[in-house]
């Protein structure tokens, strides 16, 4: 059954499995002991810090492994921003970071810091200069992704480094998502990574903190891995991530390009095949596997049931906030349709008859989650002019994607220049509803507060 | 090969290797999506947490899967003590703690609390009634481990556990070393452990926090194991240490009662094969496969190296500090002699055989390294009356065991009732020429600051 989720986490490469198996009867001991069975953890320990190492571009003793990217994150953020707090208190981050970025801004925010989010457009990627004007005299560090998790759009992380490293401000690049692809480009300061992202284990991160970074380990100490990940090295885990780190680099030219044409298929023909279908994320500068699209008038959670009862894994909105109810901050940020929003990651090795079945399969998914809902089936027809008064729709009490279905089955009840005004208390109407109009060739006049929730108001054009 | 360092980490479990390896295919997808792969790993997240919780005695929603036993302690600590801010900013600790537990205790400090560190009888354990009496009306955590790391001897839980609970005092329990041979007794409020103790995989510790006692977890926040263990759960090796605990637990009343007898073993025996030998810990409140004794005379490391060389994987002093040339915490706390310092830890299924052979080697090989030293070889002879003034035995910049060989050296040449002073700036020498005169019959006059190290007098006897 196909598995379309690799940007959670990617199934298991061969090479990790047959390394783990291998070196857990090598690896079990202790590598700060100096009797034969520790020296021999020792020398696993250091042979797979330089093949990553070799991966990364950078130095063995700047890399240290952590037990999740998670963690790396957290320990390179904190670190990073004591080591430079006589600098100053100042935090960039873009408005699209994984949630283990934002939440360690949050932190440094509650602590007495300032955290600037730069904005992304709508493809979503930073702008160079903007993310560069970010930069203060009191800056201790600024927070890039190489690559954005949701949607697969690269970021400019070249640009960012040269306009930090003329200011002096250290650069972390949170690589979870790009690294089995290919190295970080640019002059980069630290870097976080995912084994499981490339298909390594579980249980292990790396943090790379270049030398001449300041950096003060956050929290008790501890001798391990310099001082920035405590706890016991989790070995046997370590070998197989350095080794299958190696082995997905030497797949990844041939394989980018496989799925390159498998997810350029996926964004041409799903807005074929379904009606009211945005996609979104950059069509050029983007992740090999990775396609993301929004379908009106429908639920991101039911379409996922479907599509799992239908064979296929897929996931839906933020990574960290898929099961609740919040819409994806990443969507939010780029200001496109976040309601039935469905994210395609396709693991190495792909067949082409997957996606092809994927392809044939969606357009039913969407049509029966849409009928039960009682979406609008067609685009509205034009009626007669009319007062300028506006049709009110009370969706409140309702969740997405209910108040844009109710908008749009209204919508050709008024008369071309006629205004409807939504009332919703749904977070997610806030960013659908202009969506929705943006998609529809229909005005977005604004938000006003209301009792409850708020009054969305839309004027007719066509 | 016998390794006979379990209490740094025993051997991987084979229950464990099999359960690993079987949930690869099983485990690797993300446990918090909804999809097939997702709900399956879940499954084997959730089977093991019940299992595990089972194994401590502890319902499944109070235990976490952390990524170490020191991350375990670390989060526990912090998470107990942020919790409990409005009681005050006191923390108890015993002095022989796992130096995770005190390097959480030194950030504690460093941060404004205050600390009580429980001193140990000289078998290193707690007495009760001093670590009941410690307890005050700020006090937010306390700590104690279930059994010592390096010597072995068990500390009073149950009885401290009821001082604290009579107070209002959740009591934290660090039971890395004892979790493999049954649960923690007592009304403990939070529970510390480390898979690799007991034959699980390295990668997995556990944090339990019973319901009712308040915790705020520290740090950017994170939805995974209830917001006290952030990143991506290492589900295989969890599956492979909840399988592996269970399975050490089936054979641990039969596995305990043949180690004590080996360990006991050993405990008779080394001080009458080898001479100038203290066993330490408590002969019979302790782990049964820990036993640590002290050689006067020559360092840990080159004795440990030698038994590497004859085949036998031992440990020397502090758990973290082996590397060092600081002494151990828990023999300096003790006050027992800590030069030439041995841990043996049996794993289980240690045959008779390996410790016998290993009781046949140990007399050449401390024997070999003393003569090396030039340590001498018998009591001192008894020569006449001399005058009241000290003989100056000047050892600065010398390091463990020479101030105390030079010691012996000389007292000989003073006449009953004189003085010996050793000049010496190795932090060792303050532990172990106190503990060289209670071995020796001999009195301890005291410390006095020198120019550089301190003079330490020593009066002869006999």
């Amino acid at each position: 059954m196909p598995y379309f989720d690799a940007a959670s986490a990617a199934p298991l490469h061969p090479v990790a499995r047959q390394a783990l198996t291998a070196s857990l009867d090598e690896g079990w001991a202790d590598p700060a002991r100096l009797y034969k069975e520790g020296r021999r953890a020792r020398l696993l320990l250091d042979a797979a810090r330089e093949a990553a190492a070799e991966a990364v571009g950078c130095r063995p003793d700047e890399l240290v492994f952590t037990p999740s990217g998670t963690a790396a994150v957290h320990s390179g953020i904190a670190g990073a921003l004591a080591g430079r707090r006589r600098t100053g208190h100042h935090l960039i981050v873009s408005a699209v970071e994984h949630s283990s970025v934002l939440h360690a801004a949050e932190v440094h925010r509650s602590g007495g810091g300032t955290v600037t989010e730069v904005p992304v457009d709508r493809t979503g990627a930073v702008r160079p200069s903007e993310f560069g004007g970010a930069l203060r005299p009191d800056t201790a560090l600024a927070c890039l992704q190489s690559a954005n998790h949701e949607v697969g759009t690269l970021q400019p992380v070249a640009e960012a480094a040269e306009a930090c490293r003329a200011a002096g401000v250290p650069l972390l690049v949170d690589a979870a998502q790009s690294l089995g692809w290919g190295p970080v480009e640019g002059g980069w300061s630290l870097l976080a990574a995912s084994a499981h992202k490339w298909g390594g284990p579980s249980g292990v991160g790396l943090l790379v903190v270049r030398k001449g970074v300041r950096f003060a380990p956050r929290g008790p100490r501890d001798e391990r891995e310099s001082g920035r990940a405590p706890g016991f090295e989790n070995l046997p885990a370590i070998v197989a991530a350095a080794a299958s780190l190696r082995a997905v680099r030497a797949e990844a030219a041939q394989e980018a390009a496989r799925l390159r044409e498998l997810t350029e298929r996926i964004r041409a023909r799903v807005p074929a095949l379904v009606p009211d279908v945005e996609v979104v994320g950059d069509p050029e500068r983007r992740l090999p596997g990775v396609v993301t699209f929004s379908c009106l008038y429908v639920d991101g959670e039911t379409v996922l049931h479907e599509l799992d009862r239908a064979g296929f894994s897929v996931s839906s909105g933020s990574s960290c906030t898929s099961s609740t109810l919040t819409p994806s901050h990443v969507l939010k940020a780029m200001g496109v349709l976040s309601e039935g929003n469905v994210r395609v990651s396709l693991p190495p090795g792909t067949g082409e008859e997957d996606v092809e079945r994927f392809l044939d399969v969606l357009p039913g998914v969407v049509a029966g989650v849409r009928e039960k809902l009682g979406a609008p089936v067609s685009r509205t027809e034009t009626v007669a002019e009319g007062p300028d008064e506006a049709l009110v729709v009370d969706a409140l009490g309702r969740r997405c994607p209910i108040p844009v279905i109710e908008l749009a089955k209204v919508i050709g009840d008024v008369p071309v220049g006629g205004l409807v005004r939504v009332l919703s208390d749904d977070e997610a109407a806030r960013l659908d509803i202009p969506a929705w109009c943006e998609m529809r060739g229909q005005e977005y006049v604004g938000e006003q507060p209301a009792d409850r929730g708020a009054a969305y108001t839309v004027r007719r054009l066509s």
